[in-house]
């Protein structure tokens, strides 16, 4: 998929992921201090993270892939297109990435460097709302990639800007960053013991999008009834 | 248009115009919860549809063209360009599709799933807003599949951000959504006795819009007056 | 420049600015009618201008042009590219047209169809932001048509959502749109008494536009020394 | 890099870092005089300036190269890619350049030609926040130039709007912007004797991302592993 060495494409996984969760839960403390309008506290959380993931993508994109998130990696090893090894070296970098993410977070705002959150996200409704989201995420990075490959970029942010507003969880959809949110008691947080559910409704929904393209995405065959029903000689 | 399976061009309408409708109900159920401004819930309300306008055109466009309206899949047929079969289709397909994107917004919110909207959205200027919204975004796609067919999914997008603002009924523009939101008692609702009225503007706008284009997109001919006013020997 | 009948550009001129000034004057009213924050007012003000810009720009671009504005017209006619006569019919109709776009705004939201406004620009500095706008939009276009071509609907679009904010007038930038603007007594009206002093800063400002580009755009010569000063034999 | 003469490149260089300073002070001054609210207005803020820098990178990069930040040039001239002298007309061009912009937005909001600003914006914090944001615009620069250069214009203007709300320092990340903030005493201002602290910190974003991209973006050689091993006959 990409010709960079194994250790750049790590460096680029985990960076993506801090400059992300940063961009996150950075935001979110701003904004949060400046005004005490919850939807405009959150418009001013949507519009960097959509904005960031247009540039990381188009910038990490050739080195790594831009993962950023372990189900998106999780599937490209399901369909055969990241071998088990690096996608576990993925993985981890993401995850260190993300915790970097928001200690940098936390010294730009001068908060302790990590917390535990206290924000309550959990029950039925919430991991629905992941499970939807996760879902569109993954649908529209591989429905993009197959027919708007240069343009995936902007689809993915633009899909996270929408899915913040429209699922009632704001739209994690990540692993890795629910891990790294779980570390701040900000506005962007969700308390420790809320992520396996998240986390199992991140997965859920990446599995069912992977099924979903399949099918629907799948080459469509043009009919060789000749070729097929004859005998060659 | 386009060479894939019936089936699958169903699912991506029916896909498409779910999420599209859970984007409306769902961020307009956020924002709502989230200030006491209206016209900031109308801006949340407003960017997350533009933004997912872009993202379905683009990744369901190829399969089944991403009408999601029926009066887009009617002015295709006008055209010749859809059959009346597959177009009934489609036009059953973004019913269904719409009110289970109101289900999905509903049960992520936590809100009984259907509900019937009292929001009265009625009157000759509502309706005349609704025939301008309607007609612009005609326009905008059959012009812009003209001029800018890679370009369709961002100009739709765009045009409907403009629109939720500058028509005084925020821009409906398609029955299959009326019908849909005319089941949430939320934000973007409207009383379901309200819908024949929109729906017929609607219809009406578009069909002002096929007209206008067919005459000012007409290919220009070039004049032939030889080869037209001399006999053939 | 295009291949299209003038009955055609024309109506295209017309269609366009009605569209573009009922997107000012419909969104501003709609955003006063539920704000009491004169900023987020003028944001949603600025952000369906800036897109509904983009989406007519890229529509109707390839029949007319896309000018929607006397000083636009007047710059191509001094650069020879339109004649006097089309220029001169380009104007009527965008005048004809902005009014229209009043008319039709005033009409969504049930109001008087024609106001004469009351809000006071006026003054040196209101001119001297007038000048900087239309300097900068005239800098845009010519410098855009000449680099990023098919990016041009973009760089005005995205060039309006700043110069709404940074211009103290908050950009009117055209004297189409800045008349029918002066017959709407709502957010974004302006008195009558004032058109003069704006349409002379926005001429103004167009002029020193397309006097800089000519010498900034010039073409570079390759320095033909040798075929220059050595006589052909 | 650029065949346009060195005159027309310093002219570019002024003009368009005037038109930036002008956006972020005018659009600070507009946003704050209309709003309360502290987040809106910094929205207000960012909005107009990542607009305008996608803007004037598309309309001025083919000129001069559209660096308007002394660092930018600073890391051009590190890479060979642009010579010393021409490099310090850049540098002069650009704070030139900027200091007209802060003129330019005070004569159009009527307030005194130039002022000292009084707003604190010192500390490790502060300073950590600018290396931050330098490191990412200069590795979006180099980054985007590599893989996307034709999309480098709205990569910086997505960064930046990013970056506003996810460094504590809301992104300065320019020295010759910075000493033209320190010369208005409005919402976007910066005390003259926090200037070098911030200089200093922006350098050091930019050389530490200088080294990162030098090493990340390396090409990648192919082995050639028999042509190296084996003698040539």
């Amino acid at each position: 998929m990409t010709s960079f060495p194994l250790s750049r494409r790590l460096v680029s996984e985990a960076l993506g992921t801090a400059v992300l969760v940063a961009t996150v839960v950075g935001s979110g403390i701003m904004a949060d201090r400046l005004t005490t309008d919850t939807a405009l506290a959150l418009l001013a959380n949507t519009l960097p993270t959509g904005a960031i993931l247009v540039v990381l993508i188009s910038v990490l994109g050739p080195i790594s892939g831009a993962h950023f998130n372990p189900v998106v990696s999780l599937v490209f090893t399901l369909r055969r297109e990241l071998a088990a090894m690096p996608a576990l070296g993925y993985v981890v970098a993401q995850i260190l990435g993300g915790i970097a993410g928001t200690i940098l977070a936390h010294s730009m705002f001068e908060l302790p460097l990590l917390q535990a959150s206290t924000t309550i996200r959990s029950g039925g409704a919430q991991w629905l709302a992941e499970v939807t989201a996760t879902f569109g995420l993954i649908f529209v990075i591989f429905s993009g990639l197959r027919f708007r490959a240069d343009a995936v970029a902007w689809l993915v942010g633009l899909y996270i800007t929408a899915a913040y507003w429209f699922t009632a969880s704001t739209s994690f959809a990540n692993p890795a960053v629910a891990i790294a949110r779980s570390l701040t008691n900000t506005f962007a947080g969700i308390r420790p013991i809320d992520l396996p559910g998240f986390i199992i409704a991140e997965i859920l929904g990446a599995l069912l999008a992977a099924l979903l393209t399949s099918w629907l995405l799948m080459d469509v065959r043009i009919p060789r009834t000749l070729a097929e029903t004859e005998p060659t000689p």
